[in-house]
């Protein structure tokens, strides 16, 4: 009746063994820049010109040489330089009109700005301060210079990413393909918003809340995410479901039936079909965690408790689908800040505590931290991630992580 | 030729003017759960039931009466209550059979788990550690109580929200509607990747990034971008264009254009169909920006530069699109980390810096911070936000946003 008590694993432990499971996905597609918002480069971006391509003016005013002009100078302007144009080197004893983003003219060593000039009638111009050399330009190649790479290989793409790729002319990048996952939902307690009105629930059933965000969390990895919904409630019917998701899938992921003594048919069935292990993971929210393997598709089993699936998601799921993509940058960093708290009692197990900041910058704990409130996970902007057995007190400084990071 | 210096409007004044103008969507749309991630909630989400239902077990084990059982007793078992199923009360000198999630029985007090017992044969079981009263039972409505508001109006929605809304039985949720945003790029100098190569690049002409940035940021909001690609470089054509865009948006969004003695026909043709105002916003990167009205739909101005435009719509669109989706939370809270760099000569305006947490949970700074280098909104993880003329010195603390919150 008793099941063998399963070591408990360490976190980080764990995590190195799910890595190296995790062999990077080999096949690219080339996709519009425009749709590369959080894919992974299968590239490196390599320049093929500067950015900015020559000198050119910060500021709309007037371009001049400093060795000739003094404060009162009045200068004939010899040419105008719209952004966009070809600017003539700059006649000496003149001012070049210029506008933002406009090259410099040959021979101009500064730009004065326009609120430092006024007009001296007959198209010459009066100036009021006299600018430092190479006020007002920037320097061709400041931000990117030709040959360099602006973003490497396995870099994840951002906004300011996409804007970077475009400004060194791709139109197109390569990128890993999408993770194709198919998600199961176990549990026979389990029922769906929408199928039985919350007036006529029968007792004991809940509704399925993990299905909606583990879903939600697969699409912001970019992942192809085919929802199974909740496993057939026989073993032949399983068996086919994972078999079938096993040939057309990279990881088939579940939430519930991974506890000691939970009985549902998808372990027995990924037992048939391939290899399973059950790992007891020193965390909190957590502990129970399934990894295994049909044919060449992962399998991963969360809990079943919202939070503790949430968050053993963000921890395990997260980085293993990123290294599937080919991504470097695997997790983010933790910073410190203040415990506004008191966590006299610390759990034996490295415990993942739902916070948020308050307007004094330190960090409030939502009140209940037990695995089945999900209700902490949208109040919180953040986790502490707690050492196993430490105590907090309040002032303590603590490691925290933006939810924010966690979830793009 | 000197333009009057408009006075320096402070970033904060020009953010509550621009809120005022934000008045909120009046539109909502039925939308399936599992679509709302980023939109906003235009309703209250009450419960109509407690979540967990009934008190349940949060271990697999045995339930028990406490008074009733001292270490090493035996128990026959009398029933076994897997999750999803009704329980009978529990018959006094016996335990339950008791799976996670599972309804408590009737009777018991305490779950003992499942480890903490062992099989004392004909389906009886001994009890090797005496539990506490009410241990490892999760008490109905401990995450949601019947009646209680789960999330409220204004709320933008996560993936946690998803769930916590599919936990009381929704499967669609009302929300705003999304804005409508017409996006023009301006500027002569501008080409699109893809268009020229750049070998073929001419002298003083740059690809435009601005508008792969700032339609990935506005995809982001939940806005349906409406692309009109670069402004037409003649009059009439512009009216046309921007009376059409003024017809079917909510916001017309352009960049470039907007500095003092720009040339440009957006400006004179947003004058001649509606409002226009030049801002000098206290702020770095950024200053220039235009607000504007062309009959119902806001029209805004943002500086060419990258930096400049990326930074101003983080600060200042972002906030108003999300008042305009009903929003009550329009921009995340700074924390305070502490700077490993110096910034000896701060700028007299208000900056927004690109740092980078390093390994020891400090800040680093880009080395140039010139608005145009978009490099540095890749390379950095946050902003600082810097009051105007404050130096910094390593070690001091600073007001950091994590990127990822504006992003998001």
């Amino acid at each position: 009746m008793n099941a063998p008590r399963a070591p408990l694993r360490e976190l980080d432990q764990a995590l190195a063994e799910l890595l190296a499971h995790a062999e990077p996905l080999s096949q690219t597609e080339a996709i519009s820049t425009f749709e590369g918002d959080s894919r992974v480069l299968a590239q490196d971006l390599v320049s093929a010109l500067q950015v900015p391509p020559q000198d050119n003016s910060s500021m709309d005013g007037y371009a001049v040489r400093t060795g000739e002009i003094t404060e009162g100078a009045t200068l004939p302007v010899s040419q105008r330089i719209p952004a966009g144009s070809a600017a003539q080197p700059l006649r000496s004893g003149t001012a070049a009109r210029i506008f933002t983003g406009a090259p410099v003219p040959e021979g101009a060593d500064a730009i004065v700005m326009q609120e430092d000039t006024e007009s001296a009638g007959d198209d010459r111009v009066r100036i009021l301060r006299v600018p430092e050399r190479g006020q007002w330009i920037r320097a061709s190649g400041e931000d990117v210079t030709r040959g360099s790479v602006v973003l490497a290989k396995g870099e994840r793409l951002g906004a300011a990413g996409l804007g970077l790729a475009a400004s060194i002319g791709m139109d197109t990048l390569t990128v890993t393909r999408r993770p194709r996952v198919a998600l199961f939902s176990t549990g026979d307690e389990l029922v769906m918003p929408g199928e039985v009105a919350p007036a006529d629930m029968k007792p004991g059933v809940i509704y399925n809340s993990n299905r909606f965000f583990l879903s939600e969390l697969l699409r912001r990895l970019e992942c192809e995410v085919s929802d199974y919904g909740i496993v057939p409630d026989n073993r032949d019917a399983t068996l086919k479901a994972l078999e079938h998701a096993s040939r057309e899938h990279d990881l088939i992921l579940t939430s519930g039936g991974v506890s000691v003594g939970e009985e549902d048919h998808i372990k027995p069935a990924v037992q048939q079909l391939g290899s399973l292990d059950l790992w007891q993971i020193a965390m909190k929210p957590g502990k129970p965690f399934a990894y295994g393997r049909i044919e060449a598709a992962h399998f991963m089993g969360l809990p079943g408790n919202p939070v503790s699936s949430f968050v053993t998601f963000l921890v395990l799921v997260r980085p293993f689908l990123l290294k599937l993509q080919g991504a470097t940058k695997l997790a983010p960093a933790p910073m410190e800040l203040v415990a506004h708290f008191d966590l006299p009692r610390p759990d034996r197990r490295r415990e993942f505590l739902r916070v948020r900041r308050d307007a004094q910058g330190g960090l409030e704990l939502f009140a209940n931290q037990s695995s089945g409130v999900l209700t902490s996970m949208v109040w919180a902007d953040g986790l502490v991630d707690n050492p196993a057995g430490r105590a907090i007190a309040r002032g303590d400084k603590v490691s925290f992580i933006p939810l924010a990071e966690l979830l793009g």
